[in-house]
């Protein structure tokens, strides 16, 4: 194992694996920005350095002074944690040129996957269905020959695209042609590549995905489904495990499975990874993409399969071969996690970020109810980052008593100081199509409307 | 189920009881002290009324006031927790009498088990293997005649004590008489009751108990044990599960087990019960007593087997049928859990109970850490209760793992305004002794010599 690594990361997701190197004897050095000199995780971490301004592009994307920290302070691994430079295969490459161990797959698996395009083309070849569509769109003329062909509607999306940016839905065949040309231009303008490619828009659909973890002895595995279809704007709001489309269904679970480890072999990924797949209700799944990369909602998969995934990262980084076949990892009886996403925003309909000082916090506690965030009463949010502040998770013997384990835990829940959602996560927990199992991504659309 | 039930008690365990009873949809009635005004189970409860000043006996030993706030509010059923009203058949009578259920077993199987020395004949009755020792002495001369056939050490102990009281080690012969007659007059003072028997004094030896469910319906089972040989002043400081002495011994494990498990079938038990073993390196075990409630270490057991014990009480106690068999309950594989009881007091040598306001508090989080308690930034720690401030348990996959977890856990935990002892638990989880697995109840006499 390594005697020393440094987290390339900030907030809950760098407190959690500082926890996790905490409990495997591992040195941490933490990173910061000058408007985190007092977040926990410089707090709990053995050394903590200053990289840069507030600014993401200023320190926690720099990936020159994370290295020179990481030379400097003699940390042999990065762990990238998600967001930031996670998914960022030419920082990847340049802790190899380094000497360093990137926890995370080797750059060019991220290269293949980050290619939206590309790994739309590499999981068809390995057998995984993905959403009809296209290769790269030449020209607005293509685009609208394609459209024809596939069907309104259709999403045209920008190959190094993510995060919901550089996607335009087309309803209308007459509207193809200027929404390629705009799609285009914020592609290039947001990640300096304009290429385009054309899907189905498949609706209505569950957003579930299946969680790979491949070790560098041959060895790979899932660790069962998440679905993620209460969305807004793109953002996963609420997670669970296992997926409730999926009820009765052990069939599709199975085939969703062992397409994700034939993805995972095909592509030689090392570490954890998420595949993520539409599903429809008469049982269809397509490939969506692959995140390769720690999600912020592996929580729920550790509570059903009783599986630290940050170690397993770890330990896989440091060449440890998994230890447990497929048949061992069975998802526990009895058992449905949930996690609810707390984060610092005002109340709808524009949900607009909050920041400040958490004067006062009052974590729920009790059997089965998980609550990982980088607050402390006095912590400062700052505007800088992501709005999370945190994620409640509870585990349960079913999805009723889950339900209602996280109505409890939301409600104990108390972050003064900063506005948080937790009213807006019961209203899903108390929302009729959710509480029914079957819903879809566009749940949040008509939210309370039903 | 019960519509609203009665929580009667304070601290942690109410705050436990109130969760599980909201994630049940169970309306719940908090009772408090005088100065328990501001305290968690007042806040999280939907209804609270004080019934007493702050001595235990003017308010929560106060079975009229308790009952009447039961009638009044409509609670159809009262959790007493443990201490308290917990094991006080008189009181689980009066419940029956006021047409109340006491979620417990009947009044006469806790006054039989109360009664130490029936305890002891019932269990030898039931094929349970008791410490050699005899029934209940007549006097000095009797008490000399039987520790002369025992053998020395031998123990006094007094048929109703309890928390370590009205109990006499005797060395030698030459002493037996006057320590009989001094535990006997320190019973009739404390108990009302000077009748005393004796047993041998088995040492070193282990605390090991074994948690069983029973329902109304003869179902009856056990789910594992837990190791509580840590123990100050037989007060337990850390338990842990499964218990490290029985590794490799599953065979006296099993018969651990059954032998639990027909004891509570020979007295009727319901509920949740603990049989306390001694547990002696060559394999032998001896029934020390049977505690007819929940646990304060509940939770390791609920950590390993994935069942809420609380929530089981309560269906129990409703009638519900436990649904799963035996074989359905095999601990976890890869499951190993530790309690750290976090105690208000002052450094050693003498351990004095502190109190005062939490001024901060900074609960660790985390994939499998609980903190139960009932603490917030503000609460008082009046001085008339119980030190305990809070219950700090990790599960991790080897019992190596967990005790990392928890040494990681317990460096995070901070509690500003009262002093706590995490340093202390910091040691034990150090010391040589209690890391080789093999620690008697004897590990606190030495922890700073090894």
């Amino acid at each position: 194992m390594f005697k020393k690594i440094l987290i390339a990361n900030r907030g809950e997701i760098a407190v959690r694996v500082i926890r996790a190197c905490k409990e495997m004897g591992v040195q941490t050095v933490a990173v910061y920005s000058t408007a985190d000199a007092e977040a926990l995780h410089v707090k709990l971490a053995d050394e903590a350095y200053c990289i840069g301004g507030p600014r993401p592009q200023d320190s926690y994307l720099n990936g020159d002074a994370i290295l020179t920290v990481a030379a400097a302070s003699g940390a042999t691994a990065i762990h990238p944690g998600y967001g930031f430079l996670s998914e960022n295969a030419a920082f990847a490459r340049q802790c190899r040129e380094c000497g360093v161990v990137f926890v995370g797959p080797a750059p060019e698996v991220i290269e293949r996957m980050g290619d939206k395009d590309a790994a739309r083309r590499t999981a068809r070849a390995a057998g995984v269905p993905v959403v009809p569509g296209c290769d790269l769109l030449e020209s607005a003329e293509a685009a609208e020959a394609e459209a024809a062909r596939i069907g309104c509607s259709v999403l045209i999306k920008a190959r190094s695209g993510g995060g919901g940016r550089g996607i335009r839905k087309v309803e209308r065949l007459a509207d193809v042609g200027r929404a390629f040309t705009e799609a285009r231009a914020e592609a290039e303008a947001a990640f300096g590549d304009g290429a385009c490619y054309m899907e189905k828009f498949v609706a209505p659909a569950h957003h579930v995905e299946v969680q790979v973890l491949a070790d560098a002895h041959g060895n790979v595995v899932t660790l069962g489904e998440r679905e993620c279809s209460v969305q807004r704007r793109n953002q996963k709001l609420l997670e669970e495990s296992p997926a409730p489309c999926l009820d009765g269904r052990d069939d599709v679970r199975e085939r969703m499975y062992e397409a994700a480890r034939s993805l995972a072999r095909a592509v030689g990924y090392e570490g954890a990874g998420t595949i993520e797949y539409l599903y429809t209700d008469n049982g269809q799944f397509y490939f969506m993409e692959m995140n390769t990369r720690l999600q912020v909602e592996h929580p729920v998969t550790e509570f059903v399969t009783d599986i630290d995934l940050v170690k397993w990262q770890l330990r896989i980084a440091a060449g440890v071969a998994f230890p447990y076949t497929q048949d061992e990892l069975a998802p526990a009886k009895r058992a449905h996690a949930i996690e609810c996403r707390i984060n610092a925003e005002g109340p709808g309909p524009d949900y607009l970020p909050s920041c400040g000082t958490v004067e006062n916090l009052h974590v729920p506690g009790g059997p089965w109810v998980r609550f990982d965030s980088a607050l402390y009463p006095g912590a400062l949010v700052p505007p800088y980052y992501d709005s999370m502040l945190g994620k409640l998770i509870v585990r349960a013997g079913t999805r009723e008593e889950a339900v209602r384990k996280m109505r409890s835990a939301l409600t104990e829940l108390e972050v003064d100081g900063v506005q948080e959602n937790s009213d807006l996560q019961l209203d899903i927990l108390a929302n009729p199509e959710f509480l029914s199992g079957i819903y879809h991504t566009n749940l949040m659309e008509h939210l309370y409307e039903s």
